[in-house]
């Protein structure tokens, strides 16, 4: 936890707006549960501390505890800069198997991938979209320990589409943007690097894509490009492609 | 495990050494234990069935499978092709937790780093230096899952550096090869982008290196280099280094 998110509910004033809270003047927050733990066991927070922290959704700064004991803590915090620039990124992947998928929320967030489409495609198992993982709350939960791992404050958009070939026809001209890649072992083409502007890339399955899916998103206006010999876990690929891309 | 990696000791004819397997002619193979397992649960390989396999340290080919039940398999191997070629680059890692060693080693033997250091900083925590995961046996069970997923046979070298001074001092010279570089989030020069030629890179532990080791690092020649704002988990960092870097 690189900075403490707070929700405004953590305020003690009154805030009529998320934007009330940005002007950069010091309030109060009371913090519980699991960040009230993780203040007391892994930064050993005491009095006088001063921490990153940062209104989900709003503004970074500064968090000085007053006061802390087992049951709660309060701060002094002031927001004064906006979060980091996300990047211009927009993955598609294909719904990893929900340990992965954890992993990969938190991923995105940290990374600062502003927009996240799960899809379906043929080797996805159809259990793994029954998961509780893929709850609002379960999703959220994960994207905000992402966030307060890279400092961010905005919620990654995050889509779930479950069928691929009606989301391709219907969707995908409102959900990418800039360049189209579909990462794909077997393409002869080698993965760009550094792309300047908006960027798409969609990204298979344990297994991969089948030729028929590549094609389909070749019609779509994605190029496949490959990423070497060596076949990367899902978990592995996404950094390695934000690395090499952006 | 996208490719089923073999040791001498699999093979039913007798190998005067790993050279003489190295010939192309077809060979068999006994498998039990793990990669029985992994064969029919996960492949639910059946005879006839083609795999990918490869002599460890040695070539790649295919593996034919003859006869398959509940005790062994037997295949039908031949080598043809040498493994997919290292990455020119020196990891040179604080020793991470536990949990995240075990990933960055598998990770770092998917990736094709051929050469790994585990050293000491300031914030290692002492316990991790006495954790079983450094067993050499530990250590290689990590590296050959790595080596299987990412179609490799070579096993990266792995060091273990419980002394930082010492190292650096007396031993970085016949370990670091081609630029170095040291990852540190308040640096002022970006990390350079598609590196030619051979790297080295120093990468700290959770919560970063001290100004002081930064400052060490910098006598022996390291430039330190920033990701950006955002501070990734360590399993996060490597890839994304790697695929920016390389």
């Amino acid at each position: 936890m690189n900075l403490v998110l707070l929700e405004e509910a953590d305020f003690e004033e009154a805030a009529a707006s998320l934007a009330s809270l940005a002007d950069g003047a010091p309030r109060h927050v009371v913090l519980t549960g699991r960040r009230l733990l993780h203040l007391r066991t892994v930064h050993r927070a005491e009095q006088g501390r001063e921490l990153r922290v940062g209104l989900i959704d709003g503004r970074v700064g500064s968090g000085v505890v007053e006061t802390i004991d087992a049951e709660r803590a309060r701060l002094r915090v002031t927001l004064t800069e906006p979060p980091p620039a996300k990047l211009d990124f927009t993955l598609l992947l294909s719904l990893p198997r929900p340990k992965t998928l954890r992993r990969v929320l938190q991923m995105a967030a940290t990374l600062g991938i502003p927009h996240l489409v799960l899809m379906n495609s043929w080797r996805v198992e159809k259990s793994y979209w029954k998961s509780p993982q893929l709850h609002s709350a379960a999703l959220r939960e994960q994207l905000l320990l992402g966030l307060e791992q890279g400092g961010d404050t905005v919620v990654p958009q995050v889509e779930l589409q479950r069928l691929l070939v009606p989301f391709l026809r219907d969707e995908i001209e409102g959900v990418a943007r800039g360049e189209r890649l579909i990462a794909h072992p077997s393409a002869t083409t080698p993965c760009p690097r550094h792309v300047d502007g908006p960027l798409t890339l969609a990204l298979g399955p344990e297994g991969g894509f089948l030729a028929e899916e590549v094609e389909l998103f070749e019609r779509h206006g994605f190029t496949p490009v490959s990423l070497g010999a060596r076949l990367l876990r899902v978990e592995q690929a996404v950094p390695a492609l934000v690395g090499r891309l952006t």
